[in-house]
């Protein structure tokens, strides 16, 4: 049964990666490498704690990154808001994580709207800036769902069964302040009595697909199935999927998406198979500031990464177990880049941008001048 | 330094996948599912463990399982050496892996061999015909490592340094009679001094590459690096591979390959990059019977092996950790088909075939009329 579109945009989900609660000086978060074994809450109530919560990898996702980096900055103007201070947490949390570039962009908002203000205005008025960098973040994967939602309703008028989507990694409601990028339109769809199922990507090493998106899936309801990261293109092949939907943690002028390694594989096999290949992204994910997907610093993390895997044992604990001889070298690249030309379509919130430079200023004039 | 190839066939490795010693009537087998961890051999003195043994995945690789059944048929045959006892020994043998087809053609090798002879002889020729096909499996595997060699020492010419080549899933000695067929180039190659670095996927769900071929090439000294499976097409991007080598497990007349699921994702990308793309396969492992990779059944595995990972825990035991919530729904294929189109070549004992029924057809007349 069909219904309207959701008269609100607050996600109705029971879990939030964030919360600041009203007039709080600190938030909690999800610790998501407790995720999906334990859900835990963890208090961020400084700027150094902030910033260990990204590098920790207890929050991630390009979006969330963003709102965290600014209430850290807030939490550091707290204590003292003078220009150094500023400078210097500005500084720190900015070092955090090199990949996603929504970081960068609410610690530059959050800056740009307290410096010229009096020093002791100055700590209230970042706790408002972040406040609504989470608040508009909401708004965006809501409008994000809305587009993807049309593309949802257009396969299910072509075909019996439920739509069947493919995503990778996370770019759910826990990698962001709410509904997420390439999981709103699911859940909007879900919500609205569309039936979709989800095929979700292992994303080894750290399995986010596993770990939170089939988490996040099952908390709402959403019929899904794992498969292994290296099963994608067979399952493209099968025609088992109508189109892919992934997230992005920074896109450049031309098109090319920087997101979860394995991103690029997919888009090669979707477009070898003609399945439509769109990622979701909210507009501060775009970088004016990089011609092409080359320019993209990519971030390296632990070989212990690929080296090991984390799960639940027999007693129901997480426990760390070794996959490879000892003394393997290995190495672990975060995140690639996918060409342009392999993507279909990107989902913003003003609408599906043609990713190319013309394409993507023609939906955001003020950024792409 | 460079020397002349080696003057015998016999692969050096210390370990062996499969040994009879001679005049025995048993074989003794690396239990596989125990390494890295632990080297294991496991006896199979009657035909119901050899079965065993391939159907729990003791044994894996074609080229192995092939010899495994031919040794328990002649296990069989040991017991009762009548019509009915062949035919149902045969027919349980078959039944263990869909997939690979030298399974099929090790058993009709010694039925064939041993249906004409009366039955106080067949016991033993069974046995003679399981040590050849194993003894030619060595020189197929070193032949085909000699025309992948020559490719490597081209490469080697070209450019400095080491050649880089990548590999997934466990094409290696463990997974034939010795030498292994995709990695045969680089152990030829790394026993001349030419230098080699090999890029290892680790190939969830089973992890054959952490395993079993990081295992292979620290044994014998071969520079190595392991990395998540959805990176491949990113090395591939980045410039880092010369060449990519995989096995196969069954390969159609029109040259498509079925392989271990992930081949078809790294095809993609070598393709997308302009990195050739080799199947190293033993001229068995051709299925003249099947016009294209669409035909070839696909064997899907127990959800369980993609919900769960096994490796060693803190204290060195093997323990198997789950990774996603409970409940959740998996699908687990364990094969994939690879376009003709997307293979540069294919590497077998005669030569490099042109991935198509005429190429085939040039280097195997007598099997493709």
């Amino acid at each position: 049964m069909r219904r309207d579109p959701l008269p609100t945009t607050a996600d109705p989900a029971a879990y939030r990666a964030l919360i600041r609660p009203p007039g709080a000086h600190y938030i909690d978060v999800i610790d998501q490498r407790a995720l999906p074994h334990t859900l835990v809450s963890a208090r961020i109530a400084d700027a150094g704690r902030a910033a260990l919560a990204i590098t920790g990898m207890w929050v991630r996702g390009a979006p969330l990154i963003g709102a965290v980096g600014a209430y850290g900055l807030a939490l550091a103007l707290d204590r003292d808001a003078g220009d150094r201070a500023l400078a210097k947490a500005h500084a720190a949390l900015d070092a955090t994580r090199p990949t996603a570039v929504n970081l960068r962009w609410a610690l530059d908002r959050v800056r740009t709207k307290v410096r010229p203000l009096p020093e002791p205005e100055r700590a209230e008025a970042a706790w408002a800036e972040a406040d609504a960098i989470c608040a508009e973040d909401v708004l965006i994967n809501h409008a994000i769902g809305g587009h993807g939602l049309t593309l949802l309703r257009a396969i299910a008028r072509r075909k019996s069964g439920p739509v069947s989507v493919m995503t990778h990694c996370n770019a759910g409601a826990l990698a962001t302040c709410g509904w997420g990028t390439a999981t709103a339109p699911l859940f909007l769809a879900h919500a609205e009595g569309l039936p979709v199922h989800v095929w979700v990507s292992e994303t080894r090493p750290r399995l986010q697909g596993a770990n939170l998106t089939a988490w996040e899936l099952s908390q709402r309801g959403v019929p899904h199935t794992l498969f292994a990261d290296a099963a994608s293109a067979a399952l493209l092949r099968r025609g088992d999927v109508d189109v892919v939907f992934v997230g992005a943690d920074r896109v450049a002028r031309n098109g090319d998406v920087c997101n979860k390694i394995g991103t690029y594989d997919k888009a090669l096999a979707a477009r070898d198979n003609r399945v439509p290949f769109y990622v979701a992204l909210p507009s501060p994910s775009f970088d004016p500031a990089l011609a092409s997907g080359d320019d993209i610093p990519i971030e390296s993390r632990s070989a212990d990464e690929i080296l090991s895997v984390t799960g639940r044992d027999e007693y129901g604990q997480a426990t760390r177990v070794a996959i490879a001889p000892p003394g393997t070298r290995a190495v672990n690249f975060a995140f690639d880049v996918t060409p342009a030309r392999l993507v279909t379509g990107l989902l913003t919130e003003r609408g599906i941008a043609t990713p190319s430079a013309v394409g993507i200023g023609v939906l955001f004039p003020e950024r792409f001048a």
